[in-house]
């Protein structure tokens, strides 16, 4: 890849959660804790705004946001300035954005910044707008909204492999307690106890309440800049080594196998390739836990288990501290809430942090040097990762 | 700037108006243009795809839009697969996306498509939905959305500098006339007829009819490749010189006067900066004439005549063939409508043929190697600028 190397040098988020906030105040929020977290940087120098956010025409009336995220973070883009939008991918698409305008050296200093206000009067509304991020016109009236569709992706994945509803409870149980020391997170382990997980009530069988990210309101943000700025900023750069994304299909119809995340198999090898490095490199990964499923299939995809082993490899402990990897120490999505165009930010704050070692303890990954995020958007039919390296001192 | 030079090396439209095509039809319909305009392309090497679209949440219902596209378009892209948004100028930032990722290596063969569906069902919703790229919080309750909001600006000049309504007439003549030989246009001259301009109902005083561009349905796409693969789709590839983006408020309390565009003069100098280039370098200029007022302002900003004198220089001939400079020989947004996301990709397309000379000789601009392109957003607030210089044989 020709241009110039690029690194995540700061990260915030907000308190995620259900919140009284309104858009541009989350906008705000977030802007100021940035400034806070990194005080070497003058809001002048911030010359490019990419702005993740998904639906913000539905869940709050507005678009063009990104001129008023910019005016609420108190920031002025002369560079470029834009929204991003790929569903729940919109916040990582984002950061590659920034990442591409960096590289090519159109850009110098850029903020990545996710927003999505969730919560609102009308849930009733909220949730229908939910549904749009699937193909409306063939698999909006078949009643393939995201739960439905991801418990059909559990069924058939118990159906080929005898995966277990413990199995998918396992994950739940992960993922709340990494976000038991998340002070951001929505849900703590308190929310969701591990006696209780497969007495939920089901959302759509086999998945209960606790196998379901939810809907949220938070906003996160990232700051990044070209390889001679690095070091004004931290003595830990997390670098960008390597991309991957694959657009396999968009109507359902043309998916060709549901537990078989062919789009994932192909962008996580691009995105390993292009950093130089194999799947085992990997010291922790953010994966895309938008239900407990979600994360089995991705263990299987990204190779770190056997087609059909996803659901054994987490209740083995082996994506825990002390086994093979750590996946989602930040408590995914199902733990953090899942506010759809900041959740690519939010993990992206996480490798930050890790690799600068300023998460507390419990969740501390040890000694962290390859990290990997990846989202997927739609009904999996996209996929979008980043590889991360994490920068010694100078 | 570092990274490899980009050009534009092909481009379409669909035919632009109140279409009975929906979203997804609309999106097949320019793939198979472009596929057809450009028979050296294969599909699987499109790499990446950029889709400007402003609003096909409220439009049509359907968020995760990219994915969409690419399905109805025939292409798989494995790099980069994204959504911008910049409201009215969402099109335009889709080029500039493509340009970092292939400038950044990325990317080497990239589409760039917008597509915006906007004549719907109830057009109550449609035009609510349009009001919605305004500032919402403070603006909206106000009654600023487009037409009253540009009116404002309109009268703002009229005080100021005694800018006649023949003035703003002359504007919408002259793109409605270069519209007759654009049979994409959604109008022509006979929709406007010189003698009727000043007669027609008005939209928000002073503004009338023939001031307002339309709600409009249409798609257009652009290809992207970096110099290496150029020669193969053209002779005269679009090279892309230079690009600027200022953005300067969102609340209109903050805008310091609705007369002098300080955002398009910032952004402009930028762009003629980075292509080398002065102003009265350039053959042509595709604006944002969204209002026949916007025009006459813009001519101001971007420095092809002094503060006030817009309305003159219009009414004198400099901005059509045989003047000083041709603006919008395309027929601007006023003739050719203005489905948001598909505007700025429509104004590229009109670069590349008029450098390929293969547009009709009524509105071929003589032998032209300089151009600009601008968009504007939400209430002028956000203004997007590319420079273009046309590509020898090689």
């Amino acid at each position: 890849m020709s241009g110039r190397a690029v690194a995540v040098v700061g990260g915030v988020t907000t308190k995620w959660g259900v919140r009284s906030a309104t858009w541009p105040e989350l906008a705000q929020e977030v802007g100021a804790a940035l400034f806070r977290a990194v005080p070497e940087l003058r809001a002048e120098e911030v010359d490019s705004l990419f702005v993740g956010a998904a639906e913000p025409e539905r869940f709050a009336f507005q678009s063009h946001v990104a001129p008023l995220a910019a005016e609420q973070m108190g920031v002025r883009p002369h560079r470029i300035l834009q929204r991003t939008e790929l569903a729940c991918a919109s916040g990582q698409s984002a950061i590659r954005s920034a990442y591409a305008a960096i590289a090519s050296g159109l850009s110098d200093i850029a903020v990545a910044v996710g927003i999505e206000k969730m919560n609102i009067p009308s849930m009733a509304e909220a949730n229908s707008s939910m549904g749009c991020v699937m193909d409306r016109m063939w698999d909006g009236p078949h009643g393939a909204t995201a739960p439905p569709f991801f418990a059909m992706v559990a069924q058939r994945h118990m159906l080929e492999y005898g995966t277990t509803e413990e199995q998918l409870a396992a994950v739940s149980e992960k993922n709340h307690r990494f976000a038991n020391s998340n002070p951001s997170a929505q849900f703590h382990e308190k929310s969701f106890p591990r006696d209780k997980l497969l007495r939920l009530p089901l959302i759509a069988p086999p998945l209960r309440l606790g196998d379901c990210s939810s809907m949220t309101d938070g906003a996160a943000a990232v700051l990044l800049v070209g390889e001679e700025s690095a070091r004004r900023f931290t003595d830990t750069p997390a670098w960008i080594r390597g991309t991957g994304q694959y657009s396999d299909f968009h109507n359902l119809a043309h998916s060709g196998s549901l537990t078989d995340w062919v789009g994932l198999k192909t962008a996580s090898r691009e995105a390993l390739r292009r950093a130089g490095i194999g799947v085992h490199d990997l010291d922790f990964a953010e994966v895309h836990d938008c239900f407990s499923i979600s994360e089995i299939i991705e263990y299987e995809a990204l190779g770190l288990c056997g087609p059909g082993e996803g659901g054994r490899f987490v209740a083995d402990g082996r994506s825990s501290i002390g086994g093979e990897i750590v996946v989602n120490p930040r408590g995914g999505l199902l733990g953090c809430g899942h506010p759809l165009g900041a959740t690519g930010i939010g993990q992206a704050v996480e490798v930050f942090h890790q690799f600068a070692r300023t998460v507390p303890p419990a969740r501390q990954v040890p000694d962290p040097e390859w990290a990997l995020v990846h989202n997927l958007s739609g009904s999996a039919n996209v996929h979008s990762l980043m590889v991360y390296q994490r920068g010694g001192a100078a």
